[in-house]
């Protein structure tokens, strides 16, 4: 199944959200508003506000009340992008240009800063301490595995433990937490609540293992820069981990061919041995497993017409070639 | 009068801050800790603080509350001072290695991240609409500010309305802000909360101002890096701005000597012909005026004993030496 068939289901209330963005993005200066712009219109699945909708509809269901939980959580992901490239040299994200080498470093930094103040903004609308609390845990905990990540670069001897607390804070809880905040907003009982966090945190976790995986399966023209970007960044993902637990041959190749500081281009070969490895495989399989843990608590939630498309979008998710 | 003496009036609740400070920034996460607790204990006037502090006192002051609003905004002002590290290329603030030179550029800017959200974290202690309004707004003025002054970096043909709108953004706002916050968490009447603003505000534009000129009279030993600094990095203050109306030729010289991307190092005898210019006098009249305009909403406030030291703190910040 499609995004866009999925997503064709509540279409309307995805407009709504559309358009409050773009709103919400109309920033007082040029710069920050030209760079925030572009930002939204390079697209991007808006998975966190579709959770945020589904959530809600465990609950009561009140789109112009949502909306601006939806669109808050939308703006942390989008300055968590625009962060990101100032740290990752990433000159190409979703195939556009990003605000970092548009502009520069310093511009990204503050439009970053001002997207996250845009979002604490835009949840102020709702007068509850709870939500504030979740939204500023959920951005430090980001930031914590931000850091894990800069720390863990080019770090071969990581376990998978540090891999699977790292994705977790950097993608998982934020999924997480829209889903808990659609439902706080909705007043679903605190069970529901409960359960559509873990949901939403086992959906994120399946969510950033098949973009890892993605990462060295995909073809230039999928990812919009060349694959096993990752990897030579320092970033070791669970593909790589598990073909450095099975072939230490491998790991000794990785180790002397990838540094900080010498340009190495051609990571062909290497990822060659890491699919032949079984590293893709192994991925998959961890993927599958978080999916299964899921839909294992989608199952347990009271039945709403919303459950068939989370289950959709779960597996949309999980399970995604592009 | 030096700040000792000032500040020895309200000694015991200057202390409650720090405590709170030094336990609010016990980040989870090592490095983010090791950071944060660095900046803390380089110092700082805690001027924010201290203004929430004082413009409480014109309502009711509960200090148990209001510290919660004083450690806010004094967060705002580390992140901002650790985001300005990352753009200055400053090696030194306040003598001390920043995070940036310790850690390095991108821990830094997470580090303001988690920084700026411990701070909306620490806020949400009042569940109150209008205050988180107020602060995600300082902070979104605040990043205007900072692309702003990148945008007219090595610009040398701005006006002094630039001039002024940058600082008011960069730091009379938080300032004010810092006012009208203690105001509002003592409930104090809408008509103080809002000369108590004018009243941060006045005084901040001073401040700046006064930091502006200190810039070019300061010793190495005083500022802690040489004199000239803001100029030599393109930052064009009220002093220079002053001299290079005043005598063309210098703006020529400046122009062709202080590019971004050739060194020029020694700034001596730029400085000495700006103070020759009368930038230096002239920058002081004007900061003398934002301080007057302060005392002026002194004076129509109600008479309590904080106007002696609102009185105190905003004649030695207009005019201090360091």
């Amino acid at each position: 199944m499609k995004l866009a068939e999925i997503y064709g289901h509540f279409q309307s209330d995805i407009k709504i959200i559309e358009k409050e963005l773009e709103e919400t993005i109309q920033a007082r200066h040029e710069v920050l508003r030209q760079a925030s712009t572009d930002l939204l219109h390079a697209g991007g699945k808006r998975i966190r506000p579709v959770f945020v909708l589904l959530a809600a509809r465990f609950g009561t269901y009140d789109i112009q009340a949502l909306k601006h939980i939806a669109v808050s959580l939308e703006l942390i992901h989008m300055a968590s992008l625009v962060h990101d490239d100032v740290i990752d040299d990433a000159d190409l994200r979703r195939g556009k240009k990003t605000i970092k080498s548009q502009w520069d470093n310093r511009v990204a930094m503050y439009a970053g800063d001002y997207i996250f103040a845009k979002a604490v903004q835009t949840a102020a609308y709702f007068d509850s301490r709870s939500i504030h609390l979740i939204i500023s845990d959920a951005i430090m905990e980001m930031c914590i595995g931000e850091v894990e990540q800069i720390r863990d670069q080019f770090n071969w001897d990581q376990n998978l433990r540090t891999y699977f607390r790292r994705i977790k804070r950097k993608t998982a809880l934020l999924i997480a937490v829209s889903c808990k905040l659609g439902a706080i907003a909705a007043n679903a009982p605190i069970d529901v609540q409960r359960r559509l966090y873990l949901f939403g945190y086992y959906v994120g976790m399946s969510f950033q293992i098949t973009d890892d995986i993605l990462d060295f399966v995909g073809t230039m023209e999928q990812l919009g820069k060349p694959a096993g970007g990752d990897l030579r960044q320092g970033n070791v993902t669970l593909p790589a981990l598990y073909a450095m637990y099975k072939e230490p041959k491998l790991k000794t190749i990785i180790q002397s061919s990838l540094t900080k500081d010498e340009p190495f281009e051609d990571m062909t070969d290497i990822i060659n041995q890491i699919k032949a490895s079984g590293g893709i495989e192994y991925a998959v399989t961890i993927s599958d497993r978080y999916l299964q843990k899921a839909f294992d608590q989608l199952e347990a939630l009271p039945d709403v017409e919303a459950k068939t498309y989370f289950l959709q979008l779960a597996s949309y998710i999980g399970r995604r070639k592009f």
